[in-house]
């Protein structure tokens, strides 16, 4: 039996004990169903960038960069922050730098972990599955809200544990795990009303980018796993 | 209007801005519950106190001192944590130092708020009560356990949160009082199997300190409501 535990934001991610565990990086809106979006469309890897000085020189150097604060795109980026942006056409086989308010934050938080992947409803199952096939206890991390918990990355954290704990091999002790199950029960089957109690929906909305939402709560439409090898993000490849 | 927002750790609350607000400081699973116990019972005054170093310094200095660490008693301390042990006898007129695992350090950092006072279930009318009085924007802090989330502190923020929005004076645009709104609904009419889901049931099991459960969370045994004033906690007189 292994352990399942979610911690609600980076800024309490020193609080846990990452040692050997496998992290699960979550942002639902939007990074890391951004990465998953990337990945089903074939771009080679992301180098996620924690500050906008480094995405700059990044830029500089000749690099695609995606960089966001806020939900806008800054200045000198290439792409601001939607999943549609990110098609076949434009990131098949290419290297992407990505900055962001939130996600990228965490992917560099969780980095010392036994391994780090990225999650989102897009890659729900095939998350799901990984963990149950590798007998690593696991720690869902999700990014928050400028260090504040929300609500979206809770209830991902919900259904990859309730899953995780369903299956039979894994157990928790972690009561962020059994509040998140709880949000995800309570969630799942009304979320057309639900997301109105998300505040980044709000934020979105305000900008012009709620389109992307439903998109975000849409389970499985790749069985690709982005995981963080040597500060970059590539596809997985389970051997 | 005014708005309520909760904040699920102490190791947060750097992300929030308390300047004006009025900070509800939340330990259920003891600290505020011993804290409105002493008040009930007469305490003339709290001094909450960070460390260990800075409690033994008071205990040499002749006051009566409750230290805990992890649940347990420290050995110079006169009190462990438990509820039970502060009686009118016990407590009435006397000035009392406290440290404690997580509530004091909440308390000592809600201290730059416009005002800080301590909630527990014990009195949760009265604190709601005041509030609404209050005209100012709310900040509930949870204590949580050594910086993560628990659910007990939650379900205490939902409800008061929930009793505020309630009232039809307060808003919130908070994702943490939606989903403890939320955890609190489905808790309170279940406390006797849905207490299972809290880890630190548990760890008070284990010290054979679970008497107080049922103590901590019944509603309303006091009107008084704790206040910091000077880094003192003394009883809110109402005018």
């Amino acid at each position: 039996m292994n352990t399942v535990e979610v911690c609600f934001s980076t800024e309490l991610f020193k609080a846990y004990d990452a040692k050997g565990k496998i992290v699960v990086v979550v942002d639902v809106l939007r990074a890391t169903s951004v990465i998953c979006t990337m990945m089903k469309n074939g771009v080679k890897e992301i180098i996620p960038v924690r500050t906008i000085e480094e995405a700059q020189e990044y830029k500089e150097k000749g690099f695609l960069v995606v960089a966001e604060r806020n939900g806008e795109k800054l200045d000198f980026a290439d792409f601001g922050n939607s999943p549609f942006l990110f098609t076949k056409e434009v990131v098949d086989g290419k290297t992407i730098v990505y900055s962001t308010t939130n996600g990228t934050n965490a992917i560099n938080v969780g980095r010392d972990a036994e391994q780090t992947i990225i999650a989102s409803f897009l890659n729900i199952s095939a998350v799901t599955e990984y963990l149950r096939s590798q007998s690593k206890d696991v720690l869902i991390l999700c990014s928050g809200w400028k260090g504040k918990f929300c609500i979206e990355d809770a209830l991902l954290a919900g259904a990859i544990s309730g899953n995780l704990i369903k299956s039979g091999s894994f157990f928790t002790k972690c009561d962020s795990v059994n509040a998140s199950m709880d949000m995800w029960a309570q969630a799942k089957d009304t979320m057309d009303t639900y997301i109105e109690k998300i505040a980044q929906k709000h934020r979105l909305k305000k900008l012009g980018f709620d389109d992307v939402i439903d998109y975000c709560f849409t389970s499985d439409i790749t069985t690709v796993i982005p995981i963080l090898n040597d500060l970059h993000i590539v596809p997985l490849e389970i051997r």
